[in-house]
């Protein structure tokens, strides 16, 4: 039986402007996943990551790296504890950021991200944040909706605009406060400190900070793959509380009803990557509907892919590859 | 690379009691999904569900249905439209009744549902609900969480105690209303429709209900395949309020804690496939958390698996296989 290879492109132009925005930010789950076109990377046995031909061209020079048919391994020389793993990548990913070899690194962010298999199970290395994407490393961030009940408006939520000066979607819209998770913070911890940071919400407010889930998705651009998982807060805020920025790295913040809301996720100047926490919260807050989102079912798989059942596979020991 | 072919029992033992219940209500997508144990259903053209072999050992005998190696095609003798589909179908399946050939066959429900590739494309024929798994059809449901904002107890939600002359799950513990949608009702009809007949809602009290989101899963069971996609909404009820059953369907009405409806979803008790929506609901008003749930990521996943995915690839016309 011969199947379509990307069912998803075929009837792209009758799909709605919103799951049309779904298929862009899991562009690679949806056309490039199941092929073979990016090799699973391995360390300890564990798949922790997807690595792309033009990255595999570069690692191959590297002995940190052993390449097989169907997999890439990380091989450190010095041990095989935490530490050295991380010792070891950082000096190869140096070198990298040294000889321009990623157009990723010079977004170089100077912050540690842990690399696992699941979200649950020990860190196997630390690694720094704008190289994660070279080997498809599940990254994980916080997201939070702050929204206000307005009198005449109705239901209203907070926008940010990203400065101009930030590594990564400079000046693009995003959501009110963002952050990815840190090596040596906490799912709250980086909430806590993210709103304080970005948004100067003061710890009152912060009380009725509501966890309300995740979305994840799979995207890929030309830094790399991003295997996302946001842990999104819903936030009500009283209607005369602006937030103001600390760390700079936000130009400005503006209030708008569901209806711009939407119309600024399906914009290009919004955030691609931000877009699944809108879209969710548009979702939960009744305003996209299986009334007005003819594919309903189809938009909150795309909000929700499984990337733990791409990951979460335990290979033999890499010893029996030899 | 050898990959472990069910990585998900390997490590159950240590798994919380939340995600073991999300593996149970998935555990076909987590351990068969993936081999060749069911085949492809195909209705002119498009993958529409997936066939068991003891169910494929009965099929064969039929000249309805062309066998190949890799996937099964309904063959209509009559025509290639809709009520010609389905009314040879349903004369396969009547025989199957009266010869006791299914026990799913033995629930009987007197009630069509749409079989069709994607939520929003055409239906290509319609079916008696009770056989749809033994095609691994998709089925599409509705369900209601009713709660209410008590004064000492917190929020606290609405369950019902189904009736023990149920076809399925009789005398378990399940959500306030709920039901699948037949052939003629929208999303939206068949919850005012259920919301009256399983709880008497009042038309004032469902001007407040909620449209939330999905929540989908693949279960198998003796009786079948079950890949199911539950249309959620949210509906607060005022404290004075009682749900009164009117079609026999439901014994009794009980109001629980967050809590306690959490330890009757984990009680055996409770209907398997009622499950998602009430984790849905108890992780959405903030009860299960990233904090109190080591794997939220992947409970989340499990929450909202990618039937479309599954489904929703297109075969080459049937011609090409003779």
């Amino acid at each position: 039986m011969l199947l379509n290879t990307n069912p998803e492109e075929n009837k792209e132009s009758k799909l709605s402007p919103v799951l049309q925005l779904a298929q862009r930010f899991n562009v690679f789950f949806l056309t490039k996943l199941q092929s073979s076109y990016a090799l699973p990377f391995i360390v300890e046995g564990y798949i922790v990551g997807l690595i792309r031909p033009d990255v595999l061209n570069t690692i191959k020079k590297s002995p940190l790296f052993k390449v097989y048919s169907d997999s890439i391994e990380l091989t450190p020389k010095y041990g095989h504890d935490y530490e050295t793993r991380s010792r070891e990548i950082e000096a190869v990913i140096n070198e990298w950021r040294k000889n321009k070899a990623f157009v990723t690194l010079n977004g170089w962010r100077d912050e540690l991200y842990e690399v696992r298999s699941g979200f649950d199970d020990p860190p196997l290395l630390k690694m720094e944040r704008s190289a994660t994407c070279l080997f498809g490393i599940r990254q994980y961030g916080v997201d939070i909706n702050g929204y206000v009940h307005h009198p005449t408006k109705g239901l209203c939520v907070w926008l940010q605009k990203r400065s101009i000066t930030k590594q990564t979607w400079p000046g693009k819209m995003d959501n009110m406060v963002g952050g990815g998770l840190a090596v040596g913070y906490s799912v709250i911890e980086t909430a806590l400190k993210e709103s304080n940071e970005e948004a100067s919400i003061p710890e009152d407010l912060l009380a009725n900070l509501q966890p309300v889930g995740t979305v994840s998705y799979f995207f890929e651009s030309e830094r790399g793959l991003f295997p996302n998982t946001h842990f999104v807060y819903d936030l009500e805020l009283p209607l005369d509380f602006v937030p103001i920025n600390q760390d700079g790295e936000v130009e400005s913040f503006t209030l708008v009803t569901l209806q711009e809301a939407l119309d600024w996720a399906l914009a290009p100047e919004f955030k691609t990557t931000s877009c699944p926490v809108i879209l969710d919260f548009l979702v939960r807050h009744g305003f996209i509907t299986p009334q007005n989102e003819p594919d309903f079912p189809q938009l909150m798989e795309l909000l929700h892919v499984p990337l733990h059942s791409i990951f979460k596979q335990i290979t033999i020991p890499s010893s029996s590859h030899q």
